[in-house]
C-alpha cells in the first residue's frame, strides 16, 4: 500500500451507503477530497452528500472493478463484504482497512481465536457445529451462555441466550445449520469501547475510552470519557495498540470491551468507524470520521484530544420525531441521516450533548 | 413567509456554488436536509457535496423558476444576485434572507444611507457622479478618502484610495462611469465583525465579536473572541439587533465594523454567512452555517456559545500547498474547498486553531 499521501481533489471510494458512509463522505468534503459511494440502494444517506455514486450489488465484480478504477483509495462502512468483492477491489486500488481485518471480524470464531492468541482476554468460547458440541460447551460454561451465529449478526440479531431450561433442539432449528459459537456469560460492570486509529507508518492514536449503554441489544447512549481507572485506561491503550498492530491495520478500528473485576475483556472488534465514536466529531479536534479518512489517505493522524465531555444519544425509529426539541437544547448537536422511513429500531440520527471537561 | 419549520428530508435551495454554498450544504446534511445548488459552473465546490445541482446562469429566469419549484426554501451565498432573479424565486418559494437585505447590501450608497438612518455610525460618505461631486466630497473629508464603486466591489476590487496628490480625472476614467461613493478615512484601532442570526419569530442570537486582520484587502486571520471592552461588546449587540430587526432579517447576517476611540463604526454588511465567521463551526456548538440553515428553515436557533477560543487563517492561492503541515498541527481543523486551481489570492481553504477559553 502506498505511503504517499493523497492530495486534496483526489477521490475516496466508500463501499456502503448508510450513515457511516454519509459521515465519512462529509469528512472527505472537509478535507477537500471527492467521494464516490458504492451501494445497491438508490438515494442512500451517503449518496446524498457524495460527488458520485455507483449503484450496484456488493457481489457485482465488474461494477466493483469499474468503481475501483475511478477512485484513489477504497474503504468501507461495514464488515460483511464478500471476500471475492474485496479481492476485486484490492487487485485495482489500495483498500483500507486491510482485507485481513475484514476477514477476522466477519467471523466470531476467527475473531475470538485471533484476539485470544494475542494474549488479550475474551469470554470463553466454543465452536458449535451440532447438539453434541453445544451440550459440551454448555457443560464448560456452567449451563449458561450466548449462542451466536459466526457470521452476519449485529444489534443482537442471530443470538440466543441459553440456560439450563433452554430447548437446545429448538435453538439449533432456529440456527438452521449456520456455523455458530457459544460464549460464556461475562459478569461485567460496564461496557467501554476503544476507538483507535493506525496510519501507514504504524503510528497508533487512541481516543479516550467511551462508555456505552445498550437497550434491546442496540447502542442507546455513549459517554466521553468513560469512568475508568488509570490502570484500566492503560490496559485499554495496550489492547488497542496490540490489536491494531497485529492486524497491520490502517484506518479507524473499534474495539468493544467489558469492564470486569479482572480487567478488560474484549467482546468484539469492528474494522471501521463505530456508532460509539460518533461523539468524537463534536467533542474532539479531529473526529473518528476525519481520522479514518486521514489514516487511509496517508495524512498525519489528527488530534484526538477532547475539548468537551460528551453524551451521545441514538435516535432510533420514531425517536427522530423529537428533532425539534433536541435542536432547541443548549450545547447540543443534532445529526440526522437523511433516511426517508423511520422503521422501529432504525438508526435515524443521533444527538451529542457537550459540556465543559471535568 | 411560513413559520412552520421545515422537516428533515425537505430540500434547501442555495443560489451559488462556492465555498460558502459548500459549507451550507454540509450543514444541511448534518440536519438531515437535502440540498439543491443553483450555479452556472460545472463541478462547483458546493455541487460536490449537494444532492442536486441546477447548472444555469444567474439571470436565467426559467431555470430559476424550475429550481425554486424543486426546493422548499431558497437562500444564497452572495449578494450580487439580479433583482429580477430574486423576484422570480420569491414568486415561487420563500427566500431568506429577504430581498430587502440583498437590495440594501448590493449598493454601498443605499447601504450607508440605510445604516446611518438607524442612528448607527458609519464613515462620512458622499454620492459621487462626476468630478465636481468628487472634489466637493474631498473638500469635506480633508482631501483624503476612499472612492468605491457603489456595486460589485469585494476584496478591495473597485476601490481607490485618494489623497491630495491623486489624479482625479484618471481615477474617474478608471471608474468608467460606474456610480460611486466617497468615504472618509476612518482612524481605527482594529476591525471586528459581528455574526448574528435572526429567526422567523424575530429572536436575535449573536456570536461573540470576532477580530479580523486583512492583508491586501483580503481577510487573512480572524480571532474569537475579539478583545473588546464590555461597553463595546454591548454596543455591538445593539447594532446587530437594530440592523437585523430593521431589515426584517431571517438568516445569518454579517456586520463589519471598525473599533475607534468614538466606539464602533459600521463599515459594511453582508446578508449571508461570512468568511470571518468560519471559525464558529469549529469553536461553537452551532456554527454559522448550521445557524443560517436553522434560521431559514424555521428551526430553533442554535447555541452560539464557544467551547474553545479560535484563530482562523485563510489559505489563499498557493497557501493551500501547506495542507500537510497544517494537518499535522494539534487542535487544528483543516477545511479545503475542493477547488481545482489555486489561482493567486483565490480562497482555497481555511484552518482553525482551537485553544481552551481564557
Amino acid at each position: 500500500m502506498t505511503t504517499k499521501p493523497l492530495h486534496p481533489g483526489q477521490t475516496i471510494g466508500i463501499v456502503g451507503g448508510g450513515q457511516l458512509g454519509r459521515m465519512m463522505a462529509l469528512a472527505c468534503a472537509e478535507l477537500g477530497f471527492k467521494c464516490h459511494i458504492y451501494c445497491p440502494e438508490e438515494n442512500a444517506p451517503a449518496s446524498q452528500v457524495a460527488h458520485l455514486t455507483t449503484c450496484a450489488a456488493y457481489d457485482d465484480l465488474a461494477a466493483l472493478a469499474d468503481f475501483a478504477a475511478q477512485v484513489d483509495v477504497v474503504t468501507y462502512e461495514f464488515e460483511n463484504i464478500p471476500a471475492d468483492s474485496i479481492a476485486a477491489l484490492t487487485s485495482s486500488k489500495p483498500v483500507a482497512p486491510p482485507a485481513q481485518a475484514l476477514k477476522v471480524s466477519q467471523d466470531r470464531l476467527d475473531e475470538k481465536t485471533f484476539i485470544a492468541a494475542l494474549g488479550i482476554d475474551v469470554a470463553a468460547f466454543y465452536d458449535i457445529t451440532d447438539i453434541a458440541s453445544l451440550e459440551a460447551g454448555l457443560a464448560q460454561t456452567g449451563g449458561h451462555g450466548i449462542l451466536k451465529t459466526r457470521r452476519f449478526g449485529y444489534d443482537g440479531k442471530g443470538q440466543w441466550r441459553l440456560g439450563p431450561d433452554s430447548d437446545l433442539a429448538q435453538v439449533l432449528d432456529a440456527l438452521d445449520g449456520q456455523p455458530a459459537i457459544l460464549e460464556a456469560l461475562v459478569d461485567f460492570e460496564r461496557e467501554v469501547s476503544l476507538i483507535v486509529a493506525r496510519d501507514h507508518a504504524g503510528t497508533v492514536s487512541s481516543y479516550a475510552p467511551i462508555e456505552n449503554v445498550h437497550k434491546n441489544h442496540i447502542l442507546h447512549q455513549s459517554t466521553l470519557p468513560a469512568q475508568l481507572s488509570h490502570e484500566l485506561t492503560q490496559q485499554a491503550t495496550q489492547i488497542a495498540e496490540t490489536l491494531a498492530a497485529a492486524l497491520d491495520y490502517i484506518g479507524v478500528l473499534a474495539i468493544e470491551t467489558f469492564v470486569t473485576s479482572a480487567g478488560l475483556i474484549v467482546n468484539e472488534i469492528a474494522p471501521r468507524v463505530h456508532n460509539s465514536g460518533h461523539l468524537t466529531q463534536d467533542a474532539c479536534a479531529c473526529g473518528q470520521f476525519e481520522q479514518h479518512i486521514r489514516a487511509i489517505s496517508g495524512w498525519p493522524l489528527g488530534d484526538t484530544q477532547a475539548h468537551s465531555d460528551a453524551l451521545m444519544t441514538n435516535l432510533l425509529g420514531d425517536d427522530v420525531l423529537a428533532w425539534e426539541s433536541w435542536a432547541a437544547q443548549p450545547a447540543t448537536r443534532v445529526h440526522l441521516y437523511g433516511k426517508a422511513e423511520a422503521k422501529p429500531g432504525r438508526k435515524m440520527g443521533h444527538v451529542t450533548q457537550l459540556k465543559k471537561p471535568q
